[in-house]
């Protein structure tokens, strides 16, 4: 109970090249931006501030929708504000299931008192248009919900037919595009998606802690047919529609928050918005199509240079993400020993999986800020040296050789 | 839809003195600390990190409670988490209802489902021991849900008896201390609190956020006994109890979190995490009674100083919170106008209030990195020249001298 000043100093983190499926080193100019100074939240430099932010954010999602504007928590928070505002206790919804981020979807609706419908695939494959159309018109949910990028598997789920699909039938879409954002290619109107959330800490390259979402304004009518001011703040607020059963992540009164009325709802998470502006600012000046082929180049680079070194990849390599790639672990190897061992002797982080492949596979990210060449080369030789180890017969230089082929090729 | 460099710029905020009722300009040292390098979630260095924030953070409560934590989110989601994970739909909740933060809590408790009654107090008044327990024994509620400081009237609820009277009638405690924790005593385990929540942006001279959370051995008991683990993390999930009705704010995952079972729930928010850490760190090395006494004495200055000016305090003087101070605008004076010509011409912020209080009253922040001579003066100064500007008669200084001489006499 007493004040260790041994203990207790300055936070003093160690050097880390974290390879594994997020949290990712984040750009040092998003870090630089959170300790800039804090400004009033009505002041009039800062609404003007979170004006910029929705529109650098409608760029990165690729949506001309004025509701684009961040949920002031990690990625999950993103979700379950616009699950629990979409859906009302009973109403139905169906999530596609191909790996744990599926089953989160599952569990944050099941919460929130959906009836939920599953579908359900093997790990390490991605279901075809025709399979969710099927289960849409079997089940005739109001809500589809769907991850783009599976970080638990490595898969990405196409989804450039599905907001059509959706729309045919009358259903909303949402899509957890957390890890996918910024190294895959994502449309959001184009595929006419209506309410899609992401994540800093992924191909976003800042850190977690705040969560931009993009909701179409057919959506934000269904919200908004459930509006309830909160008290306090307004007059007769007796509201309609069945109220949203969080204060929190009601996104009717977040886009109040966020829209000309400037209700005030949540004390503004200002270091957050700094740091989610300046990862929105980093993307849009480059381009949403160079950030995914620069994802593409790196993790392509890392795929070849993991195959080099003999390991078996994981999982339908056609739908795989561009920033996360899955391997298997070899037999008689001890991957969470290993793994320790890299962090011990590189400071190099990767990961390991959840459920069904947890001890199965290595899952390696190259996204953000870790797409480069040093990044993806330095992770292939020391693994290379930690195989080695642990046992595991590997020609010397095959990774490294392989991605520096890749690199080659994609000149 | 295209990138214009020429507006978005990096981040370039205003010199701003923030003197509202919060967010304040962070302590420098807070923001700095933000800047530091990502750590994986599970790296050790990173849970022996959390682990220390949570040993800060049980000084800075003054509590022993082991789940003294972290909440992902700004200060109302740590107030939503605890009520959501202690309150089952159609159980009772008693507020009382002292200024807009009473009605938050009981919005949020609503909005969860919660039976709720309340007890109303006007606004600039703050109820006694004996008002809060003839309500418990007239209504019996699961719960009693209050708030330590309202910034909306800048009153501060005695709460030494509270906890005490709550437990001889087999009632749970919650505090929102978000506003007043770090400026004004709060001792959770000696006034046998259950659960309180606080925020970064106030007296603990961070941004807005993190939530900071303490939750007692008892309330924790309640909690546990709805515990289920998230599908996709472990088999058998089945649970018991009535299930919380959100994934995020499940405070049950979050202790399976921050323990030692360090079960995957939401990726922390790390920048957060070192702010909120470092903002304990520097309170703890202090000691809360100093940190305590500091905030009486700027808050006592800048109040000696309003009243100098000629200005009448708002509210019981007695029950006022040491860090915000309500004054009364003037009759004639523009209010909403004159605080943005203080905005503009000094780059000084200070607040108006909410509901009944709405262009009544101005609201005067010192807190945290602001509890400083130069911070209050300078406010002082530009003020009484704000308000000659509008048409108040002022004597020459009348402010600064008052402020002078409260320092001088608490020397």
């Amino acid at each position: 109970m007493s004040f260790d000043p041994n203990e207790h100093q300055q936070v003093n983190p160690p050097t880390r090249l974290l390879m594994g499926p997020g949290p990712i080193n984040a750009d040092p100019r998003v870090t630089r931006a959170m300790s800039a100074a804090l400004v009033g939240q009505y002041d009039p430099w800062m609404t003007d501030l979170m004006n910029q932010t929705m529109e650098l954010y409608r760029q990165v999602f690729v949506t001309e929708n004025w509701a684009t504007m961040l949920v002031d928590g990690t990625s999950r928070s993103a979700i379950e504000a616009a699950i629990v505002s979409l859906v009302e206790p009973g109403e139905k919804v169906l999530v596609p299931v191909m790996g744990r981020f599926g089953l989160l979807l599952q569990e944050i609706a099941e919460r929130v008192g959906a009836e939920v419908v599953t579908i359900e695939r093997d790990w390490g494959t991605v279901f075809t248009d025709e399979e969710i159309e099927a289960a849409i018109v079997e089940h005739r949910p109001k809500l589809l919900a769907t991850v783009q990028g599976d970080t638990s598997t490595t898969m990405n789920q196409p989804l450039a037919g599905i907001g059509a699909i959706c729309r045919r039938h009358g259903v909303l879409s949402y899509v957890d595009a957390t890890a996918s954002l910024g190294g895959n290619t994502f449309r959001m109107d184009e595929w006419q998606i209506d309410v899609a959330t992401a994540g800093l800490q992924k191909c976003l390259a800042g850190p977690s802690g705040s969560a931009p979402i993009s909701i179409s304004e057919r959506a934000a009518e269904v919200i908004r047919g459930r509006r309830h001011v909160e008290a306090g703040i307004a007059d007769g607020s007796q509201g309609q529609g069945v109220r949203i059963a969080s204060n929190y992540f009601d996104l009717g009164m977040v886009m109040d928050y966020w829209g000309p009325q400037r209700l005030n709802h949540h004390t503004e998470a200002t270091s957050m918005l700094y740091a989610a502006r300046e990862c929105a600012r980093l993307l849009a000046a480059e381009g949403m199509d160079a950030a995914v082929a620069r994802h593409q180049l790196h993790g392509g680079a890392m795929a070849a240079g993991l195959s080099g070194l003999g390991l078996e990849l994981f999982g339908d390599q056609a739908n795989r993400m561009n920033n996360v790639i899955g391997v298997k672990i070899p037999e008689g190897v001890a991957g969470d020993e290993l793994r320790a061992s890299l962090l011990a002797n590189y400071g190099i982080e990767i990961g390991t999986s959840f459920g069904p492949l947890a001890g199965v596979i290595w899952r390696v990210g190259v996204m953000g800020y870790n797409t480069r060449r040093d990044a993806v080369l330095t992770t292939l030789v020391a693994l290379e040296a930690e195989l080695r180890r642990f046992g595991f017969t590997t020609t010397p230089n095959a990774g490294v050789d392989a991605a520096l082929a890749h690199y080659e090729e994609n000149k």
